[in-house]
């Protein structure tokens, strides 16, 4: 009983920190990994974007390999888009924007075995290092990006040199 | 005679590479360095650009040490600012915008001895891998950096977590 009362308290915890749906959780290291580009959605988002990718990622952009081999992570951080008041003085005109409080951070993960019901991808998202655990969102992630065309193998994201 | 027309060669090839003024060089390995921050120029620049730091920097960055130590490299990589159609149309709202071609690079090196003059820091600006030669336009560099408060030690950027 003991046995199994650590079990289960072990399998809550790891709940908390891995995403609903997929089990996705945030690399401890990815604030570490490399660009593959940056991106801003204007809008109600109104962001500035920054995506990276682990070591197999980012050799598999610059070899161009597609689809991506299983242990691709792609983690895309964002902030809020915000002027720069500072910068825009000392420029002599408003044209500054910068990165404001973080927003979220999207991880996807290829393991095309785990993953076979959605294209080999796996998603999470991370508000403060926490996984968001509403199942609805998370469950939009995958329906949105298999809208993109074959040969970007569910991702949206191009390497910027 | 025919080694200091060596020396002259060697010379000559070095200031290619090397920007006007400072003898600053695109370090080999930046594009594998660590995102200190992202931004957004508008107006004629119109370009999203992401702020990166070698291993000194980030440290410094991340311990809050001001002024930043000699050695520390910044590296601001900048490309066009474009709309993703793709994107839109899979969005079902203009709101995408997305790396498009690279504008340039620029680089800011921390050398107190080497730079006293310019508040221990001398600058460089590269395209396509080539040192920029305008000695005036890399002498507006510390001009404007110099407007910054004396707590930001001529840095422009902040870390985003």
């Amino acid at each position: 009983m003991l046995l199994t009362g650590a079990i289960s308290f072990a399998a809550s915890a790891d709940q908390q920190d891995a995403s609903p749906i997929y089990g996705v959780r945030l690399p401890a290291d990815y604030r570490q990994w490399q660009v593959i580009s940056v991106a801003h959605e204007a809008g109600s988002l109104n962001d500035i974007r920054v995506i990276l990718g682990n070591d197999i990622a980012v050799a598999a952009y610059r070899n161009g390999q597609r689809p991506f081999p299983d242990g691709t992570v792609l983690v895309r951080v964002a902030w809020k888009l915000v002027p720069s008041p500072r910068n825009d003085a000392i420029f002599g005109r408003a044209q500054s924007f910068v990165a404001g409080e973080p927003t979220n951070v999207q991880v996807e993960v290829k393991n095309s075995k785990l993953y076979g019901a959605t294209g080999g991808w796996g998603y999470g998202q991370f508000e403060s290092g926490k996984a968001n655990p509403d199942a609805a969102l998370i469950g939009t992630c995958n329906a949105c990006h298999r809208k993109l065309a074959d040969g970007d193998d569910l991702v949206f994201t191009h390497y910027s040199p």
